[in-house]
């Protein structure tokens, strides 16, 4: 595999061009960039701007509106929910992130429910925003119907990720960011390149029998839930899924289950949706609201060190602490610039030449 | 295996009775004894007065106060810490739940961190206290060290169930109500008591090895988190894990970690605690914060019907909604009373005959 290495300001240039071709406003072109580079630094390649040309073509097919006028059309004190206006999921989220944490500064904790989105990027960039400010963040998503319950042989549920995200002291941020599915469908394809068989547990095939093959879910397979089959708890991975699918979409009133609009633009929305759009769900409280900061940034930190140091199986690997990774990445890719696999670099560059910009 | 079937209200007024011996107010033994009757009506007869001889070896310890003064440490309109002051979980924790209810009703969520704590029952009851009021109820505890990280050869956390709860229109709440680790240590008893081998996935032995010895977990192995291993997503049940465990005790102060105090009374707490008794989290959304209640509920149903009719691998299973079997357990047990396995039985008679008390 070859690869080509971008500094960050090349990349955000370039994205933010293709935003602005799109006919996004110069504020909201920064900030589905600023989104979509995150995932990138933090090493998270299938969330980056490997998806933009995605995004284009929905946008092609109307299915994204580039000017949205995203709202507030439900509210409490601490509770809202937001009309995303079929905008981009990674301009409409951030704008229900800062609803919840302006809630949390009045009156401790804010959460807000959205309806009528997109695909947002990553959980982490939006519930790591509410960390900026002492606060815990929470951010989920529903998805494309790609996962079996327990016992189902269809696709009823996206790969639905969760996050938790808490402020530590001299650490850097706890965060938990996990698709509830067994494996994420970026790794069949990463098998798929190198025509490598998956381990068993990631996926059934089109009968619903377990299955190696990484083509399963492209020959009418499906995912499996986090824990894999029933013996392993896949019905508590399909449980974590039901609460994100609910709190995103039930709650909000988008599309939930097999309703859930499909990201890739050659599939078709479903004829009778039973909402708008996709689901998101956000939360932010402030830990002071609890206990004071800095006591909670010494524990936590106490937390991070006592499981860093663990007695390990194999004594030359550690215990990884939630987000660890990912940070590293962060520090490592804002100066040594990010890696784009070749087939991406050529996509990019075709989407630049489709929408008259320069190449990468 | 024999079993003898009680009442619900004989085995209530035998609790009650137990709680008042160990010198609970007359309102708390209510209580405390509703939290362990729902476990055993809803089917989860490793929480109930299976556990009630155990409460007592704790209390005979001095590890559990009959008589706490529960409160309020830290507040803000939505949000609270509580101290539990070594009070019996299944008392602390409706008492925390009802706070996040008030705080929900006033200002459209409420989240309660609890320290200083104790086992709480099972999660299922307190956060369907919420659901009872058209609420989101979710529920959540740090627990005794049993589970090891991801890499890890130590037991750092406990099964940390979280629960969140739905209320449906025409249907049961959609209850999911799940511990963290890949199989809790209940099922790991049952196959002890068979003398049957465990599946590969559910524990590692002392020197890290994955194994099916029933016994692993007496023969200081750990359990393994919700996943089983690295390729099946492991990090991510350790992930959840952790999640609770800083929700419930680095936010409110109470032990984390491998400083939770053990649940069972011949193992001592650590010398060295870093907070006060174990730690439980609580929260309540209004939905009607979010949309009217009846919209939600009409499209839970919806979502019920979908699943519940969806295409299944096996024509004779139908894929389950969370909470339907122990939802049907209550219906069922409330009429044909309440199963006990004899050790049970015959526990609860000694537990009787040293309390001077009636025999079951």
């Amino acid at each position: 595999m070859t690869f080509h290495t971008f500094t960050e300001t090349r990349l955000r240039n370039f994205t933010k061009s293709v935003f602005l071709r799109m006919g996004c406003s110069a504020t909201d072109a920064d900030l589905a960039t600023d989104v979509l580079l995150r995932s990138d630094l933090r090493g998270i390649d299938s969330h980056g701007v490997a998806r933009l040309s995605g995004y284009i073509r929905l946008w092609e097919k109307e299915r994204i509106n580039a000017t949205p006028n995203i709202r507030v059309v439900h509210e409490t004190p601490t509770t809202a929910t937001v009309d995303g206006d079929a905008g981009l999921g990674l301009v409409v989220a951030p704008f229900a992130m800062k609803i919840a944490m302006e809630k949390a500064a009045l009156y401790g904790s804010g959460w807000v429910a959205v309806k009528n989105s997109n695909h947002f990027g990553i959980a982490g960039y939006h519930a790591l925003l509410a960390v900026e400010k002492d606060m815990i963040g929470i951010s989920m998503t529903n998805a494309s119907p790609l996962v079996a319950p327990t016992y189902a042989n269809e696709r009823l549920l996206g790969t639905n990720p969760m996050c938790y995200a808490f402020p530590a002291g001299k650490y850097p941020p706890v965060v938990v960011d996990m698709a509830t599915a067994a494996a994420a469908n970026g790794k069949l394809e990463i098998a798929q390149r190198a025509n490598q068989p998956i381990p068993d547990g990631w996926a059934q095939d089109q009968d619903g029998q377990g299955t190696t093959d990484p083509n399963a879910l492209k020959n009418g397979g499906s995912l499996l839930p986090l824990g894999s089959d029933k013996d392993h708890g896949s019905h508590k991975g399909y449980g974590l899924s039901a609460t994100v699918d609910i709190l995103t979409a039930v709650l909000s009133g988008a599309n939930y289950g097999p309703w859930v609009p499909p990201f890739v633009a050659f599939l078709e929305p479903s004829a009778n949706p039973v909402g708008e759009g996709l689901g998101h769900f956000f939360g932010a409280m402030r830990i002071d609201g609890f206990r004071p900061a800095q006591d909670f940034k010494d524990h936590l930190d106490n937390w991070i060190e006592r499981f860093q140091n663990a007695k390990t199986i194999d004594p030359a690997k550690r215990v990884i602490i939630p987000g660890e990774p990912e940070y590293a990445f962060e520090q490592e890719r804002r100066i040594a610039g990010i890696p784009l696999v070749e087939p991406i670099v050529n996509d990019l560059n075709e989407l630049a030449d489709k929408l008259q910009i320069s190449r990468l």
